[in-house]
């Protein structure tokens, strides 16, 4: 016996609200979908998702399907086991927003809340990369460095619910300086900002000229994306940025992996796309970095497979699975 | 009902192998206790562990107890889910030591073994700092770093066994060289020799002049005892090395506590009896370290209560309730 009644599910980004209706009976199918940029302010989010989530009620509606009665949302940041987003360092004018709570009298669903992150990795393990498979690191690297947590097949939540946040781990006490204040975060490395910053060291040190280029000729304005572009063309420089990138990627991989014996490590997150270009460099340097790398031969380091859409899908799942 | 037969316990040390007899109904008090010197080589190691074992049963017999059932032995490394020590970098001239195996025709009892952090991690929980908490973080900081996670009142194991060994978190590429091979490992600063190691800078720079008198008057001589005994005399200089060392713990810690959200963080090994000059400080520098400091504000980090015995008796433990 399935239920039959669509389970939606909202990805709240730092610049996108992104949701989705599926079947939960057959969850790779997409029933409906809609979108908002993300507004700016707490009230204006809510307004957002509680918009998105109307939407999607109307197309469901439209294409003849049953209404939803659950809505999973994902936010980034340091979510309670009450749902309410107490950090959101992404999302800039949000301090201790009560979603659960807000979203209850706004939409007619019933409504989980969860760290985008945690929605992420639940898709891959559904349906993705981590189906069937019991121990599981996941990190986003996106703008920032996102992280979750599977262990006996279950998500990971700690005391609070803020369990799996690897984005801040101090990696370098001389590293440069990070928005949460202190410095060195593997976030500062190991995301798609750290990314854009080892390719403008390169570009200053005359090491990146075809990356230069692509982003319009100044070595300020290079980001990760132009290094990708030039790496995927085979240039030899964005390459040598790619390896050291992959260095610092499996730093905190392997210190995640000491910590939490996983048998699986699954890169999510925008620079999940760049695939072998990040995959292979951090694979190989993770074996130098991690302790006891001949006792962790078995131990995985696989790409996402579910793309920008998992945080929405696993937000979808999750709060069909909670309600 | 209780099972009235006594269980044993080892903790298999880089200098020490000690073992405990204890009443399972009656933990807190131990029905026997022998020791001998780490030896070299597994073999070696075997036959020390069968020898404290035979020890503990005679002493049993004499004082007309019941026979022990079980025994749990700790050891310090990667311990398998087999009881097979993977990897024992403390333990000179051990390399895939089958424990469980070998020691199984060696004593009559029932053998679990364990890795060593995990034993102490589990007495604390029954008997100690972190009784009736069930999402926990434990330290030793000792000559090196081990550690064990509780997470739902549960020993966090991993894949194979190896979860909780944060002292080759990786947090300062340009740190010292660790023999592990790599360089930078938290067990570099925050342990036993890292105190030691600040002190020698201090002493070098002219800054620890009665830490190196009580060291015999060479800075290359000061180790970590020489410091705290300075710092319990009040010496200003080591109170300042006191407070450098607690910003190094304090980094491990914070990572620690972003990536498994614990209600608590239990100091134990070698430096949790330099009690407050240790705590006091990492409690200071955690505020800075961790994110979202606020949202933490219920995190406790305690000391250890049960000292150096707490290997053995959380073997003991964990023997008679895996049995």
């Amino acid at each position: 016996m399935t239920d039959v009644a669509p389970a939606l599910g909202i990805d709240v980004g730092g610049t996108k609200v992104a949701g989705v209706a599926l079947d939960p009976a057959e969850p790779t199918r997409q029933l409906a979908a809609a979108r908002a940029d993300t507004p700016r302010g707490s009230a204006a989010i809510v307004d957002a998702i509680a918009t998105v989530v109307g939407e999607l009620d109307a197309q469901l509606a439209a294409a003849g399907q049953a209404p939803a009665r659950t809505v999973g949302i994902g936010a980034p940041g340091l979510v309670d086991l009450d749902g309410v987003l107490r950090l959101g360092p992404n999302l800039p004018g949000v301090v201790e927003l009560d979603l659960a709570g807000q979203l209850a009298g706004r939409v007619r669903q019933a409504v989980h809340v969860d760290n985008d992150a945690n929605c992420a990795a639940w898709a891959e393990a559904r349906l993705g990369a981590a189906v069937g498979v019991d121990q599981v690191v996941l990190v986003t690297l996106g703008t920032g460095i996102g992280g979750a947590v599977i262990t006996g097949g279950r998500l990971l939540r700690g005391a609070h619910g803020y369990a799996g946040e690897p984005g801040h781990m101090l990696i370098d006490p001389a590293g440069p300086p990070c928005p949460c204040g202190r410095r060195g975060c593997w976030e500062r490395f190991a995301s798609g900002s750290g990314l854009g910053r080892l390719a403008r060291q390169a570009a200053e040190a005359g090491r990146a000229d075809r990356v230069v280029e692509l982003a319009g000729g100044s070595a300020d304005d290079v980001r990760g994306e132009h290094v990708t572009r030039a790496a995927l063309d085979g240039d030899t420089d964005a390459l040598v940025v790619f390896e050291e990138f992959g260095w610092w990627v499996a730093i905190g991989i392997a210190n995640l992996v000491n910590l939490l014996d996983p048998e699986l490590v699954v890169i999510a997150g925008g620079l999940a796309e760049a695939g072998r270009l990040v995959l292979e460099p951090v694979r190989t340097a993770f074996h130098h970095l991690v302790l006891g790398p001949v006792d962790r031969s078995g131990v995985r380091i696989e790409l996402a497979r579910l793309g920008p859409d998992a945080g929405a899908v696993g937000a979808a799942l999750l709060g069909h699975e909670r309600a």
